[in-house]
């Protein structure tokens, strides 16, 4: 089983990107989405899509504490995002499934755009599986450098001295790696761009253990797409023309 | 048959684009894509993304003449987008099909998020069908008003005295009217936001004849999602330090 792990936020451009990454994953075999939400309660809009998508899901909820949220004004690397709901996810695995389960875990932003070759690849992952990301780190791509079927290093211009200086959606992790480190997770309070080396070092992993996919990574099988916020000037624009603006009960 | 017309035009987002969208329309039946490349010769990544991506196609080609094209400094609403590249598409109708041949005509820009609930509506359209698009307008939703059962206005905010004040991905068109119509088409050379007031009036379309569809247009059933522009600064950086940036072999 391959486990998807997607932080998720409400914005207005949550619902078409659920949609849209919801059917990517339909044509996954054998593959159940663990949807967190960063919320204080379940939204009506997750939960009655996660219900109508045909997925198996499993939907979770932790919250982003304010101090480390976002704020609109704010440019979207200064915090960091998706940190305790992927957390949570990991705890739900470690306490759902146990050291005997078989399956592999990727974590999936819900803006991000994944060919039906990377789960292909991914499913066969002993302990990490490691691939380029296309329109990562202000690159084409960025990726491990590959010689004679091992990784050497990275091709990526931030912060090259990382141990692992790779995009989240550029590795995959056996599960039974989650029971041997059960400790292992990301935390809040590494420097901005150490998630994935935190996670990774947590367990121990070093380069040479690396499973180079997409051809010896030699293919862009996934893209850090992010998608446009929508400015919605014309609903103040008609509140003041007319009292109102669109119709709140018409869900977006 | 639903024949789906988008026009694309190459940057480094075209491919993850185009992925997305093929995942959602490989769930619709008698679905046969249209895909019109902005350019004088089909490009490699354009063919061989078609080739493998499974779904029946056509690959057409309209290049837009340079004065109509954006330049990458002006706003994206300045000039209009994918007119010729639609024009060529249904040209390409009116040549392989005929007054006889059933099917549904529908416009879908390669950076939309389609439901595949839009084209289980859209399927049976006598005439033109309409629906909401969400993120459009600058508003959470635009709207054709409906009161019993018949489309009697517009919820819209920017020239809502156009004719047929709605977005492209908001209407379907049955195949019959391009045949009825010969010269009905899109043009280059009308005011900003009239493209789909053009076409319909072209085809002599009145307030009545339209079916609104998704529960008396009360659900959004489709998004106008737009990608944000990558920026590769990081190349620039490389090529200075290294002498070249990422590996142009490999396509992103
Ligand atoms: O306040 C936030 C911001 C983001 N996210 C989620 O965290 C992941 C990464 O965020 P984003 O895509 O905005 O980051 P970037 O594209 O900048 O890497 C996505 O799945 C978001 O939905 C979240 O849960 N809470
Ligand atoms: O120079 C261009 C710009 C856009 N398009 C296509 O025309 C459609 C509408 O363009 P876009 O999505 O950029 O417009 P907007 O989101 O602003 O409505 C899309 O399918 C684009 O791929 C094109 O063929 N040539
Ligand atoms: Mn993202
Ligand atoms: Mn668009």
């Amino acid at each position: 089983v391959i486990y998807g792990i997607t932080p998720t936020y409400t914005r207005i451009e949550q619902k078409a990107e659920l949609v849209r990454l919801s059917h990517t994953l339909l044509h996954v075999p054998n593959f159940h989405w663990i949807i967190v939400e960063d919320a204080t309660s379940k939204t009506e809009l997750v939960t009655n899509f996660l219900k109508s998508c045909g997925l198996p899901y499993t939907h979770l909820l932790a919250l982003t504490p304010p101090n480390y949220k976002l704020k609109t004004t704010d440019p979207n690397w200064l915090k960091p995002r998706g940190v305790l709901q992927r957390n949570a996810a990991l705890e739900w695995l470690r306490t759902n499934l146990d050291s005997q389960s078989k399956g592999v875990v990727y974590f999936m932003d819900d803006d991000n755009t994944y060919s039906l070759q990377v789960f292909k690849e991914l499913r066969n992952t002993n302990k990490v599986s490691v691939w380029p990301v296309g329109l990562s780190g202000a690159l084409r791509y960025e990726s491990p450098l590959v010689k004679n079927g091992k990784v050497t290093g990275w091709f990526t211009a931030w912060k090259p001295d990382r141990p692992f200086p790779m995009d989240m959606a550029g590795f995959a992790i056996n599960l039974s790696l989650f029971f041997k480190y059960p400790d292992a997770k990301f935390s809040l309070k590494v420097e901005r761009g150490y998630q994935e080396s935190t996670l990774l070092t947590n367990m121990n992993i070093k380069m040479e253990d690396l499973e180079p996919k997409a051809k010896n990574c030699n293919e862009v099988i996934v893209w850090h797409t992010r998608t446009e916020k929508t400015k919605l000037k014309n609903e103040d624009k008609l509140k003041k023309r007319d009292g109102h603006g669109s119709d709140l009960r018409i869900e977006v």
